[in-house]
């Protein structure tokens, strides 16, 4: 890292949950290293395994962290196989991540990101589990890279890394179609179509299910308590929301279901 | 605000849950404008739009952060109306949270508050969704002010803010009668009647549902397990509370719930 | 504490759940007397009263964290009684808890530990209540320790604390029997039985309920989806798992469930 423009944070996304003394134990590996080391949660409340939910919060996130931030993500089924770990440079942020295309939606928006197989044993605790790599190699890993060890001295440079896929929306002239990416706290559904993706003057309506919104709303509270609506997410792609409520739960919907945006012909 | 005396503190109080990237996500953009601050959460777990649970959680623990502190509180089921955002000074504690009464203690507990439409673009991060405006307004405006950013030049004093109401006991000289105004974690019943309200020596019986109580226990563990009691909370309010269990589902009492405290003639 | 080696970190580790403002409020009251302290929430989650789980959480998490670490656990269901708090001094570690065996753990690690009975009301709240010691009293107390306050002045040292028990594996020759003291957010069980109890290579069989597992495995992901398997734990204990599902739940596995690992004759 550049030591005149330094970040001491590491961001921490895994799937542990809060019960166990599991992310405790990373943030005291990380603080034994680099005392000065200032660690923040994304969440620790993804679904085991869920890379999908993982790669959308990772996401969601490192954008509005300051530069040189590490984000670590340990959704990590294939702990204690031959998968690899990642370490990432993307413009001025750092992931660390197992090989599985958990960071998917980084390695769209950054083709020029340098992908180093995180080899180099003296970075790792003396003692490395089968099953707890949070702990014994990405928490000391981050904490070193923090502290200012050069990038690429945890390992070698690779490109046959998993990049995996986002689902993107597809679009003829009158018609866009797309599909529900993510469901939150609220049961808002986040879909995977983007303001960029159409001209909201041309927009005749938007389906999903039985159900036909003919025009986006600009907050839930214009609607009455319990009505679905459509709007544009914190991030400027479509949710579906109810007013006060649980879309996901009233309208049924799950991750994966289609919708739709049908669009005038153009001006 | 007074630059001897800063301090770098900033509470957060949401109903955004943990399991999605939002509360990181106000953190990186505190940290981004002040690396300095200190980040503490009172809860994330606030019901969904709870405006009652959210003003209790900042009354129990506003008092026990050091002077200068900054408490945000973002339960906003407005977000994206016209609704404004207030930022507070009384005394020594400064409270950032929308104009829906969601500060009904503070304003209770300090009329000579100072308050402010929170109107002052400059402070807001450079684009601003309809639906988080905890990150786009909330955050960026507290980390500023953490930074020293004077109080006045968020936007324009107000006066006619949304109050709200407490819900105060009330006195004859031989009853008190109250509610049951917050249900903790451990399903402890939390009544408005505080240890102010009466003499504990002229105490003859405390009534709620079809429970008497003819004395204040001083611990749960001098109770068998599963008996009821009532006990003066951490607060100094009357709580109804079963040993070792939940005094919410053994005795189904709810939010609301009438209590009552029966008193003998003064002596 | 040596002012040349001294540690800001303070660890916590209650039953009081996340939704409520108390966690926030111990934060808030250690800020006020060490603004430079840094906390570290080890778990929240503890169910309500549980000493195993507590005990457990803290004997997975003190050894990763610096020298001179300070350990507050809350698990407190004698709070308001006579009972005792109890602080520790073991090794380079500091443990803050309740005399009611929740430290089981650190007094069988550590048989030369030190303990005070914290009596010194000095480095209390002022005003101290029956039922949130954790607030009035543990969070003052580390807080003080932590800014250098000597380790003697919080109270007289005493030896007729409660150490509490260890369910400890039994063993002959051939046959370990030991039980499931500990499942995880994963629903992975965790045994008694350490790697340092039996050599590998004289493994025959590991029994628990109807199951049967010939071979030690060395990761999750060679096994089949759903497949059940035993594998050593990230601190060398055995552990039951299911790959990407929840053993616990798929072999209705309980704490306390017994295991046994039968060897062949010692060649």
């Amino acid at each position: 890292m550049d030591g005149t423009n330094r970040s001491f944070i590491i961001t921490l996304t895994t799937d542990f949950g809060l019960k166990d003394a599991f992310v405790g134990v990373l943030k005291g590996v990380i603080l034994s290293i680099n005392p000065h080391a200032t660690i923040v949660d994304i969440t620790h409340g993804i679904p085991q395994g869920d890379l999908d939910a993982a790669s959308f919060a990772v996401d969601q996130a490192y954008t509005f962290f300051p530069p040189n931030t590490i984000h670590v993500v340990v959704v990590d089924p294939g702990v204690g196989t031959q998968r690899r770990i990642l370490l990432v440079r993307a413009k001025e942020h750092y992931f660390l991540a197992p090989d599985n295309s958990v960071l998917r939606y980084i390695f769209v928006r950054h083709p020029e990101a340098e992908v180093i197989s995180v080899t180099n044993e003296k970075y790792f605790l003396p003692h490395t589990s089968q099953t707890f790599h949070g702990r014994d190699i990405f928490a000391p890993v981050a904490a070193h890279l923090s502290r200012g060890v050069p990038f690429h001295t945890f390992g070698e440079t690779i490109t046959d890394y998993l990049k995996g896929d986002i689902a993107l929306p597809q679009k003829t002239e009158n018609l866009i179609t797309g599909q529900i990416v993510y469901i939150d706290h609220f049961g808002n559904c986040i879909s995977n179509i983007s303001k960029n993706d159409f001209d909201p003057e041309q927009l005749v309506e938007i389906n999903i299910k039985y159900f036909q919104f003919e025009r986006l709303s600009h907050s839930y509270a214009e609607h009455q308590v319990a009505e679905p609506l459509v709007i544009f997410s914190s991030h400027d792609y479509l949710e579906i929301a109810v007013r006060d409520g649980n879309a996901a739960q009233f309208l049924n919907i799950k991750k994966g279901e289609p919708i739709e945006v049908v669009l005038s012909e153009t001006s």
